[in-house]
């Protein structure tokens, strides 16, 4: 089966009718039922499919074992994304396990296809999710604690989903069963279209943190209330917006994004009396992300104070710069015969998974240069193309 | 019974844990338990039940007729909203009967108590849709068409209540049976406790609107989309946001708040695609209010080009200054021993029916100063003291 033609049998599962494109969030019934699929596809492959005590599901080729050569992605989505963020490199494991099997390949390491889960944070506001439980990378209580925008715990959500809550966090077994690991995805940026590539290989990832903006001030009638009167938050809730622009034009290669912003209680006639609001920043490296965000938050409190408003910040989720197994992406290269090698902003399960093993990623090009939207695409001819580079660096690793 | 001991029968319908305060929006589950426990008092009381063509409730003391005494008001609240805005009114109304009832006395004039149908606008988004249908001041297919946030439009959301989408629209027989119309409702400001006094009556209301601003950028990656490559739509809105404030602070008593935004889809890592806000204005006069809306509207359109996005504005809904009928106001002050005088920024469907028929109405001291939010409040004496006025105004029009 092709990369796309999978892709086809998933295509009407977690349509978002509002906001367009996919909603696909850990254990919301979209991602059960991808889960379900997923779990199908390997069982007709002959894979043997456990999922593990933080929610992510493993496909093994052969026998489980350590030192493995693992490959995979995840499932679900941001709120409105697109078809192939996460989804391709899931299928284009399955499908590269088709192509070793054509070619009469047998793995002689242990071989697993993964999936991990709640990788866009989409649901319960911290990326990586699964793969940060599974490593140790969040506290699992703190894990536990997260709550949806529906007020559901994470412990809620995934012991609906089977899971036991109390076992959840580092997973020493399955962490140490990966040997190495290989993520494909696709490019989210206009890299490869610039170099005329259809695949490449990761360099390194932005540091990268959300941080909660909770502004409070005092909800009041929108006709009733003088201007004077007001301690109306969605005021320095929007300075604050403009102040991620400024800080991060100030700091370069660094970007700072508030995407999500909720006044409460939400009416029109009504001043809020609450507004939270996440920034998303990134850069280079610790010390410029740190910057961006402290000048962010310097603008925020002056103008919560402006407006006699109260300002809490939360750090959600952060992980430092990535810079990928040097050695292992040279190896990548030369086995694809010199593809090009480049860096992105965007965050995955192999970044963090790079603290503790030899990881690698593949990038298939994006000819819209759009990802997280409807918009986001690849090519079926780049996609198969992919498929082949995966297999390729997968015999090399496995063989 | 009390207004009070009334209020407490419903003090547990239509709370709102997340936002807290309450959420009773016109048809929801909780605004329809409302009006069963209207109708349910009004039978107690012998009063005869009827439900217009409009979805306004309408409970008739003897035969309905023309050149009626009418009173209430509303049941539904803005998302998030106080206990009293509406239901003070209503409650009071139904007390006023007791009252007149104990002290013998039979109405002359037709007599009805009636509560109308999405005052807030909390859920179809225009403020005052049951008076403003009956009165024809909404177009019925504008009106069947509005869409709740979930994507119900009215026209569904009647029907399922059991209403016939068709016949919306005015409501000549309903509207000719109103001789007066006098609305009970908590004070939004703090009017009354500056005067010392429990009990005001209305003497105007601003005029008011409400105006979508939809700002249309690209969504894409908040980590992979480099500052310059961005049309991200939440910085002309926030732009927007800061600029109500200053539009409104050039025009003396105007008020302009953003209360509602909602970025779309609206994740962490995600720079929208879209970004709706929703504009109330209000100020002394049409042309006040036009010129507070005409600024912002100039600047948002300038914030979105600086952008690349796209700005549509959409008059949701819009009122002029209302000056109640003086007649029937210096009558109600008098019959009253002489309460004071007093303006308000709030609409109410008093304002609405004052363009037809002779409207006057009463405010109670609200000692917080707060409406639209939980801390809306009235104290017991102060409520019996308008359920005791309204009841002596009703019996000097009615008898």
């Amino acid at each position: 089966m092709t990369a796309t033609g999978l892709l086809d049998a998933i295509a009407g599962v977690g349509r978002d009718p509002r906001r367009g494109g996919y909603s696909r969030h850990g254990f919301d019934r979209a991602e059960l039922e991808l889960r379900e699929w997923f779990t199908e596809e390997a069982r007709r492959r002959d894979l043997a499919v456990r999922c593990d005590r933080n929610g992510n599901l493993w496909a093994w080729w052969g026998e489980p074992g350590a030192d493995a050569v693992v490959t995979g992605s995840h499932l679900d989505s941001v709120p409105g994304g697109g078809a192939f963020d996460g989804p391709l490199g899931v299928v284009s494991a399955l499908a590269a396990v088709d192509v070793l099997r054509e070619n009469g390949f047998t793995p002689v390491r242990p071989f697993a296809v993964v999936v991990f889960a709640e990788e866009e944070g989409g649901r319960f506001g911290v990326p990586c999710l699964g793969s940060r439980l599974l490593s140790g990378a969040i506290d699992p209580d703190a894990a536990r604690g997260l709550l949806d925008p529906g007020g559901v715990t994470f412990a809620e959500a995934a012991a609906e989903a089977g899971l036991d809550p109390a076992r959840l966090g580092r997973d020493d077994e399955a962490l140490s069963a990966i040997g190495t690991f290989v993520e494909l995805h696709v490019e989210q940026g206009r890299g490869l279209i610039d170099l005329g590539a259809p695949v490449g290989v990761a360099d390194s990832i932005l540091a990268h943190g959300r941080w909660r903006f909770r502004f409070a001030g005092e909800g009041n009638h929108a006709g009733a209330t003088l201007l004077g009167d007001r301690r109306d938050p969605v005021v320095p809730a929007a300075e604050t917006v403009l102040a991620a622009r400024i800080a991060a034009a100030d700091v370069p290669g660094a970007r700072a994004t508030v995407g999500r912003l909720v006044p409460n209680p939400g009416g029109t006639n009504v001043i809020a009396s609450t507004v939270d609001l996440w920034l998303d920043a990134r850069a280079g490296d610790d010390a410029s992300t740190r910057q961006v965000v402290a000048h962010v938050r310097a603008m925020a409190s002056a103008a919560a104070e402006r407006e006699g408003c109260e300002l809490v910040v939360t750090e959600e989720s952060y992980g430092d710069t990535v810079h990928f197994d040097t050695g292992l992406r040279d190896r990548v290269v030369s086995a694809l015969g010199g593809v090009p090698v480049l860096p992105t902003g965007a965050g995955h399960d192999a970044g963090i998974l790079a603290a503790h093993v030899p990881t690698a990623m593949l990038f298939v090009r994006n000819p819209t240069g759009v990802s997280h939207a409807p918009e986001e695409f690849a090519e079926a001819d780049d996609c198969e193309t992919g498929v082949s580079a995966l297999a390729t660096v997968l015999k090399g690793l496995a063989g």
